[in-house]
């Protein structure tokens, strides 16, 4: 599917620092596709400022952070190249190109802005840049040429806008990009210590960043099958979040089948069942953190590696541009 | 109202070869303007695409010969910067940037754009770049920090929104740009020789190009007042454009008295009436011909011109994206 000859992009908006849900959820399909093909990580810091433009003050430091965990985790910038997108200004230039040819209607019509501009009450997204997201978006993707993006399910109608987008350049100027594929990632659903989505506006989130002695009190306190009221009722645990999301990915066999007995038959405790996961959870974060605190103490070198990348970005994304200029007679 | 220390920024669509109703609508203004002010004129090639996205193939040649026509009547770059706006590439940041806080309402309820999105049939302009025009517009004075932009009345509300969107910047990271003001320039209606507004698209256009004897020839069959059908009726000055939009212009009050009297008494006939006036047209187009065709030989050094132009205002567009890029705790 995949090889170094395919060139992948994906992006994350810059959170701060990452925790276990994105691990799983995004990280570790990083660090496979590192090794499939040719990838470009980005930091999506315009991208931030679609939500975020009141309140831009935190977007650089999250970046930082974003970024340190992305190196501590394994994505290795002799492998990928790592950049940000504002570093990047053809980004702004191609946005600018595409906004011309892409149908207002199209971006109107897209499900996840409609769904957005209905659920967000706390901020106010009824702006010009919001309506283009997916606009950038494509600008993103094609810039570099990148035939595969990793997405989840709810990003598969921005990759078929983006295509649409792509096609629409493509019919009025001449076949200049590839219409970029979807890699359909499963990722697995990680759940917080309240049972929610795990996730940093729910306060429910374990971090990759998160000393030993905090992440095991926060998975000890986390929320189990909550139909099991006491030590001697039996339990579910394909309803229990801590197996579905972390016994599954943690714990072999012999264990899963531990729990499922244990659990089911009130034989043990959920402290006792835990105990059994903590140190798995806890021995996968320790390397991680052990080169975060080393990332931690040279930031330089963190801006360092982002700027090589970028640089590196800015090569590829600039000889598109000329190639664009010239489709469209203005070079 | 302004000074050298005063910064104006005015841009043209290239339209190609500009005839006289650019001449007196515009260019006098602007050679008026580059003696009294710092002044900065551009090609806005990125705005041409708004509406010719899907036919951009004459764009580069339609800046070449318009700017060609801009150093013919002695638009100087010794005194101000003329530049490509696609050169410019901090335009596009800017756009990009203001596009996050620009409240899409303010867009939609444009005047200007409803009318034209009503009356234009023969392009499809239903697109996000033509709803964003004012948002790149704005982006266009401010990056410059110009304070005063020429406009004629129907540019009123642009610019009004291009206020609005510098306070709402200003309002959300700290004061940062002036909010440009109109310098309101009544410029003379010039009828074209089919008696509507001059312009390229009807076809009734006198070129600054146009050699002698073409422009002769346009003038003597230019319609006049439409009620005089032969030579014995009287005619009424005041509603014949050859004297509305010429005499009044190029010719001194004696001649303009001996028009009233000859045509209200049918005293003279319009190629009688005409004939006084062609040779002042010539001779105010002569000049501009005869630097016309130096610059045609050598369009290096147009290109040249355009290139250095370019180089001045990028090196002040990019001063003042690095201070953007600081207010947005972006750098």
């Amino acid at each position: 599917m995949t090889g170094k000859g395919t060139r992948i992009l994906s992006g994350m908006r810059p959170s701060g620092k990452l925790h276990l849900g994105h691990y799983h959820g995004v990280l570790e399909n990083w660090l496979r596709l590192q090794k499939e093909a040719e990838c470009l990580f980005f930091i999506a810091d315009w991208h931030a400022l679609t939500t975020e433009y009141a309140n831009p003050r935190d977007i650089k430091l999250n970046a930082e952070e974003m970024v340190i965990d992305w190196l501590a985790v394994g994505i290795d910038p002799k492998e990928s190249t790592i950049f940000l997108q504002s570093h990047v200004k053809e980004h702004a230039e191609l946005f600018l190109l595409l906004s011309m040819l892409t149908p207002l209607s199209w971006l109107e019509r897209n499900p996840t802005y409609k769904e957005l501009l209905t659920e967000t009450k706390d901020k106010d997204i009824h702006t010009y840049g919001f309506l283009g997201y997916p606009v950038l978006q494509t600008a993103d993707i094609i810039i570099y040429k990148a035939q595969k993006v990793p997405v989840g399910m709810d990003q598969l109608p921005h990759l078929e806008l983006a295509r649409e987008i792509t096609r629409r350049f493509n019919y009025l100027y001449g076949e200049t990009f590839p219409e970029p594929q979807s890699i359909l990632t499963e990722a697995p659903k990680i759940l917080g210590t309240d049972g929610r989505k795990m996730s940093k506006s729910y306060n429910n989130a374990i971090y990759l960043s998160d000393p030993p002695e905090v992440a095991e009190k926060k998975l000890l306190t986390m929320v189990t099958d909550t139909a099991r009221k006491t030590r001697k009722d039996a339990g579910n645990p394909d309803v229990c979040p801590v197996f579905t999301s972390f016994h599954k990915l943690y714990s072999d066999e012999a264990t899963l089948e531990w729990v499922r007995e244990g659990c089911t038959t009130a034989g043990i405790g959920c402290i006792e069942c835990k105990k059994r996961l903590i140190p798995r959870i806890l021995e996968r974060i320790e390397p991680i953190q052990k080169r975060r605190k080393e990332l931690e103490k040279d930031r330089h070198l963190v801006w360092q590696t982002i700027e090589e990348g970028s640089s590196k970005a800015r090569s590829i994304a600039a000889s598109t541009m000329e190639e664009v200029r010239k489709r469209l007679s203005l070079e």
